[in-house]
């Protein structure tokens, strides 16, 4: 399976900024730039060859993975007993760099650099990094629509399992198992599967919790392929509906089918909430919809843009967003319906194809 | 379930260091000090009420959280649309704060505080939190033990896999089926199952390999109980072993029991690794045990100390830690032997009790 490759952008970025290299510490960012899942620090200087700093633990990994990559990275062997800090500055000397951008520090860390450095030549470039992720490229878009495909059948299975005296934490058992069946090689997140007076809490933690006739039941959850990751969420019901339950449902469903109508590139992240937040205020929901409609993801699963209110970034064509609306109604329950979509010049596509309803 | 409440230890620190008050942003030493999985960050003064606040995703569940709480925390609704260091800034303006302590924040948000508060008044206290957070009391004991028991559940579950044709995915899909059906409310890292070459990687990801007659596989797993987790390896033969399996898996266990038999409080980190790697340097595999001994662990899955050279560090009693050499052969196989113990002033406790042994 291929993986990503971007040292190239980091390169250009260092240009730009006027750095003479970036300091990577952020896995996402190792992984964004070099395909590789692991290593503690790299180091990508404007020009020359890029280093990156390995403990023994990821040594023989990191070797095999850059013997067969497209450029030269010098993977340096962080000894045990040597400290990463003593380690970075010693590599960052050798390497003649005086401007330095970097995406993230612990503050001990960024002290010692300001001292090194003076503080005037330390670029906090984590914003710009971001800006980069943000746009998905061919490898990428085929990640995450993998994805989301193994994430569907993870979905199927949890719709089987809707009867009453399972518990919340089997469900999440026997999806996870199908997930990977389908190939997922890691949760991106803990699943949630929130049932009767739980699904009203957007962020449950399944618990032993029996299901009962009449609960509703939140599902939320994701797989990743080669490193890129999705994010959907159903709700069903177990047994029949009553008739509040299928309101907030139909409300929620319409806010997220009109949202995914209007995305498109060239509106503000805040436009699209606002078009599935005017739907569930208009019916009277209004406070229930507690969360932002979305965010983007791609080798995390919170990424930025946040789809939310406040947040005035337009969105660009190939980012990943996830659209889900909620309603919920505390100590009742509620209703959450989300996608992973892939947003166009002139609209946008949803990835994680699965049918609605709470009993679809 | 009991979950942990440790305000009064984080107030006396706050005397301790003469801060009016600690700024707490790390979900784990949230969770450390109130109990609550969930909000943005945590004002904990040295006198007078502490105050959390939390984004409409986790509003109803801090509500429910606090309102039981042994005492009064505020909780401070972080409206839709805020920004999270606008809120921040207000809130401890409100306090009175002068002298301000931390864990860990974003350089942005440091150098907003450095230039509000002058950056004398801010006082790094990750590493006195993480001293705090190493010592275990009774009710963390008893989470970490049962996290164990559980954890065994999914090795038992494993160790009956061990047949050529299964894939590492599937194996792991069972495994974490097994894990949730007794209880284990998350998993605390990517599971892995390494077979053959894969089993040479010490953090190896779990791929669609089939395992074959003759490979090593090395299975590595955890799980949760209210927030605290447990951690253990074992490595098991499909077949019959070969010989220079059986040999490197007696050095590996050996080097492990005398670790195991050595460790106690009132010894460095650094004393009990080198015991367990001297076993494995005199029988001549020294440089295939390529990263530290073990390290702690407790609401998160890597928390200090770490048991490896160069740290001199004293371990203290009610420490719960991981003991896991292992030996690597690149391109033929490893072996890791791990288990979570509980350290006393006198010896250890092995908390993940499960069979030694190639095929146990």
């Amino acid at each position: 399976m291929k993986v990503p490759w971007h040292l190239g952008k980091l390169r250009s970025l260092a240009s730009e900024k006027e750095a003479d290299a970036i300091l990577i510490s952020r896995p996402s960012n190792i992984f964004y730039a070099t395909g590789f899942k692991g290593g503690s620090r790299l180091v990508v200087p404007a020009e020359g060859e890029p280093a990156i700093l390995v403990g023994g633990v990821d040594l023989t990994a990191a070797q095999e993975r850059f013997s067969k990559a497209p450029e030269v990275v010098r993977v340096e062997h962080v000894r045990l007993g040597e400290k990463l800090d003593d380690r970075t500055m010693k590599l960052l000397k050798e390497m003649g760099i005086r401007k330095l951008g970097f995406d993230e520090l612990p503050i001990k860390t960024y002290s010692r650099l300001a001292k090194e450095f003076g503080r005037g030549n330390l670029a906090d470039l984590s914003g710009p990094i971001w800006d980069l992720r943000k746009s998905k490229d061919e490898l990428e878009k085929e990640l995450v629509r993998e994805a989301c495909r193994m994430a569907v059948k993870g979905m199927e299975a949890a719709s089987e399992l809707m009867e009453p005296g399972r518990t919340e934490l089997e469900i999440v058992g026997e999806i996870e198992e199908a997930l990977r069946k389908a190939g997922s090689e890691e949760h991106p997140f803990n699943i949630i599967v929130a049932s009767g007076p739980n699904s009203a809490l957007p962020h449950a933690r399944a618990s032993g919790r029996e299901l009962k006739k009449g609960d509703l039941v939140v599902v939320d959850l994701g797989a990743t392929c080669s490193g890129y990751v999705s994010d959907m969420t159903r709700t069903f019901v177990v047994g029949k509906p009553e008739g509040w339950q299928e309101e907030i449902y139909r409300i929620v469903r319409e806010a997220q089918e009109k949202a995914i109508m209007a995305l498109r590139a060239g509106l503000k992240a805040s436009e699209v909430d606002r078009v599935a937040r005017s739907v569930i205020e208009e019916a009277g929901y209004g406070p229930y919809f507690v969360h932002g409609l979305g965010h983007g993801l791609g080798i995390e699963v919170h990424e930025p843009p946040r789809l939310a209110p406040g947040f005035e970034e337009v969105l660009g064509a190939n980012y990943t967003v996830t659209v889900e609306p909620g309603i919920y109604l505390p100590g009742r329950g509620g209703v959450r319906i989300e996608d992973t979509v892939l947003v166009f010049e002139d609209g946008c596509e949803v990835l994680t194809e699965f049918p609605y309803g709470l009993k679809p």
